[in-house]
Formats: C-alpha cells, structure tokens, sequence
C-alpha cells in the first residue's frame, strides 16, 4: 500500500552512482518527498515515477546535501503540467529558503504552501496516512519522519447481527461512516473486530542517536536511517560532526525492533558501504545497505 | 594546450545519461567552467577532473539548466580546500542571484569575485587566454564566450642578428620579455618571425541565429553550439523558445568556417540527438552530436 524508493543515499556530496539523499513514497495517486538534494529528478526519472503527483515534500533540515535538487525538481514538475498546490514542511526558515533558491525558478504553473515546524514533536495528514515529525539532534535544527497507516478491524458479522445493525448499514459502517438514523447513532466500531496492525515507516537523517528516534521507530515496517560511517574508526567522527555510525543505527533498530532497517546518507569517503554490513547484522540481522533506488511495497499483512 | 569537455549536453531537464548544460576547459593547471547545471559536480568527478583548480566559472544566463548545480559545486570546492578567490562572470544580477542560491552554502573557505558584464562585447583575461564575451538573442539577457590562445611567431636567428641583438637576450625575448638597456630597448618582435595561428574555442547557447555569433566563431578551431532541436518540424517551435536548430547552428559553423562543431543543449524531447546528424552534416560536414563527457585537447599546430 505504501510505495517506497530511496531516491538517493549520498550524504554531503554526489559520486557517480550516488545520488544525494531523498526518498519518495506512492499511497492511493499521490506521492510525497522527504528531503530532495542534487539529482533527486534523474532518479525519479530513473525509477519511472512522475512528478506531478507529488503533494508534498519534507525537508528534514537545510544543508544543501538535502535540498539542492529543488528548483530544478519544482520547474520539471511545472513541466509536468501540474496545478494543484504543493505543501513544503520543515523547519523554522523553510519559506525563506525555498524562496531565495525559486530565484532560478520563479514562475510555477502551482501555488506552494509551507508548514513550518517548530515543536518537538508535530503531526499532520497525508490523505489517510499520519505523519509525525519529530526533533532530532544534528548541528542545525533537524527532523525525522514517521507515516503511519492505521488499519481497521475486521467486520464482525455477530457483533452487527447482537446489536441489531440494520444490514444496509453494514457496508458503510465497515468503510468508516457515521450513520445517524431516528433510531439512534451507529459508529463503525459497532460492526468492526479489534484495529489491526497497520504500516509505519521512520525516516531518520543527520543525527546522533537520540530517544526520540526509538519512540518513533517502535513498530515500523522499515525504518530508514543514516549510516554516515560504517568504519569502527569513525566514531569520534560522528560525535564530532553530529552523525551517526552504521553501529548505531543498528542499536538503534535493534532497541526500536523495527521490521527492517535500511541504510543510506553514507560519507563519500565510503566506496562499498555494504562491507561493513556482516558486522552490522550481528547487532540487527534485517539491516539492508540500501543503494540508489532500493525499492519495495509496504503491504497491510494479512 | 586546451583540454576540453563538455561535461553535460541536456537543455531544461536532465535525464538520465544527459546532465545539464556545462563545459569545462582547463589551461596550464587553470581550469574554467561555462554554465553549471544540476549534475555538474557529478560530471567533473566522472570526468576525473579536480575542483581546487577551477578559478573562474562564466554563466551565459540564469536559467536553472545553467546553474542549478551552482551551490552544490561551491561546497565541493570548498571541500577540496580551496582558499583562492573564484571569480564569476555573467550577465547583470549575477551577484544577486549567486547569493541568492548561496542560501544553501553560506559558508565556503574562498572569497567569490564577480564580474558582470553589460556591454554588447566584452573582453577579459584568464591567464594566457583572452576571453570574448559576447551577446546573444535569448529571452533573458545571454553572452556567448571565445577563449582565444595567441601564438607568438617562430625565432628568427637571422632577425636577431641582423640588428646586432646580444646573444644572452635571445632566450628572454623569446620567451616575451621586454629588455631595456643602455643601448636602447629591445622588444619581442625583433627576435620573432610573424604570429602564427593560435587556439580558439567557442561556446554558444542558448540563442536564436545573429550576426555576433558567426563574427566571434569566425576562426575557432572548435565551436560548440546549441542544437536544441534537430526534428526539421521543429522550425517554428525553436524561433518561439529563441532557441536554434542543428540546422541552423551547421549555417553558423559553415559560414565561419569553423575546424569542428560540437552540437549541445538537447532538448529533453529529443532521446538521439546522433540521429540527425547525417543530415546536418550535409550543410556543415565536421559537425559532432557531442554526449556528455565528449573531450578534446586542442593543441597548436604542427
């Protein structure tokens, strides 16, 4: 049900197979971005996916490793033929940045709206899926990423039939609807079993490790993060310039139990990030050094 | 003495083996870019070309396709420790709009200098190579560029001992140095034979056909043109965008009597530029469909 690709997993500069970090998810015709650095509209071309029914782009802070792939993006999904307003989030400044990059790309055939974070922990609607944005710890004002899909219970032909749900009823109310009659109110709770289990995906990058990504990365299909340096040398690296180590993203993962864990915004200085990964395994075995354009469909299990 | 390449060939949007428009030509440890777009960065480093030594980068405007990977490309220089000044030329507002861009790099470890050009024709140095700005036919205000390499004429023993030259000045004549002595001064053209032919490179995109262009390629040994379009249908549409045709960049090159032209700046539409090219070559034969990473090293002469 969510369409996941990891547009691109280099961090501070692009290499040849490398494009800087984005990643873009597909649920019932509309897309949405987080982050969007220099490349992001070749791998989407790549991917085969389109640009105009992007909705929606987060940034998670605005180093241009995240965000210098924009005005080209936002001019090729004018190209597109897009008219229907795109909502940016992220932090504090957003619109002025935005702003002051669209001196290349001034005119647009669509309106751009901005939601601005500045709590700790804010959440807001993409269509049916939640998504909450929650503060992480890197050198200038950053944010990780959930979407979480809910799913509804079963219909329960007994609990319908005990209550004396008219059958007309029966399939709205399994659909979601409120139906108010003369006869009362009925609620689909009235005809539906207890909540399954729905889909989350966690997006998490630059940060050193913090509590607050195990809060939200708990019960995620697949969490995303950072895995800026898989050498075990490069510890004090990452303390030093606010990153995290492939290390400790697994502890991370492993604390959070997470379904799967894929790796990207790896160092440049990092040329096969996939050789570290045996090690990694041993702390969290459903870790997968992501590459650019790993892909896969978050389904509702049955 | 001239290496050249042009590290990306595409017009508006990049695709996925067509970065956006840029050339890079290096001279005696110096090199030079012409317009950056998205996918710059990534083309030098495919190229295997360093960044530390590009010392100057000229615009031909600011449309995104000629400077979007602008920002991105400031940081990685930055990162290859760079402390000399860069200087910028382009039209008026480049000041304006690099900074503007800079948003995303504020901070970088060398001073920019910007030279913004305003007349029809303008001339500056870089190093050995004189540069010819000069104005196209665009919809924004848009310059051209030659670079053009002198060669002095060859020693002539017979000059130089006819005037009675000391012997220990040959050497530094030669070599272009002006002496003054008690008996009088000396100059480099009394040691040399007449000038010989020099290097010279054109560069020019994006455009309508006009007088400037034939009068600047006049001469070059290579002219490198936009040729937006090679469908013959697309006449009309290239007059409207005021882009040219390959057709109409052969006229140019034919006309000036240039050594080769490359064509660039495709438009997106157009999946084989190479297509067309037998045609085209019946109007000017030394034309090549240059792809991105097409290089050359142009040299003096026997």
């Amino acid at each position: 049900m969510l369409d996941v690709c990891l547009l691109g997993t280099g961090g501070m500069m692009p290499l040849p197979h490398r494009a800087l970090t984005s990643l873009m998810v597909r649920y019932n015709g509309s897309s949405m971005l987080i982050d969007c650095g220099e490349g992001t509209q070749v791998a989407i071309k790549r991917q085969g996916w389109s640009f105009k029914p992007i909705d929606i782009i987060c940034f998670t802070h605005f180093h241009a490793d995240h965000i210098s792939g924009l005005p080209g993006l936002l001019l090729t999904i004018g190209n597109a033929e897009r008219t229907e307003p795109l909502l940016m989030v992220g932090p504090k400044r957003l619109e002025k940045v935005v702003n002051s990059l669209r001196v290349i790309a001034p005119e647009l055939p669509f309106e751009i709206k901005f939601k601005e974070l500045s709590d700790e922990e804010e959440s807001f609607s993409w269509g049916d899926v939640k998504v909450d944005a929650f503060r992480l710890n890197h050198n200038v004002t950053c944010y990780g990423y959930s979407l979480s899909l809910d799913r509804a219970g079963k219909f329960d032909i007994e609990k319908a039939r005990s209550q004396n749900i008219p059958m007309e009823y029966w399939n709205p109310l399994q659909k979601g609807s409120i139906i108010e009659t003369e006869n009362g109110i009925y609620t689909p709770d009235m005809v539906l079993g207890p909540s399954r289990k729905g889909i989350k995906l966690t997006y998490c990058t630059d940060t050193r490790p913090v509590s607050n990504i195990e809060k939200h990365a708990k019960g995620s299909d697949l969490f995303i993060c950072e895995g800026m340096y898989g050498e075990p040398d490069k510890q004090q690296k990452a303390v030093e310039h606010k990153h995290m180590t492939m290390r400790e993203a697994a502890e991370i993962a492993k604390t959070a139990d997470v379904g799967e864990m894929w790796l990207t915004h790896y160092s440049p200085s990092m040329v096969r990030p996939s050789q570290y990964i045996d090690d990694i395994k041993k702390i969290f075995p459903r870790t997968v050094a992501a590459k650019d354009l790993t892909d896969t469909v978050l389904n509702f299990q049955d």
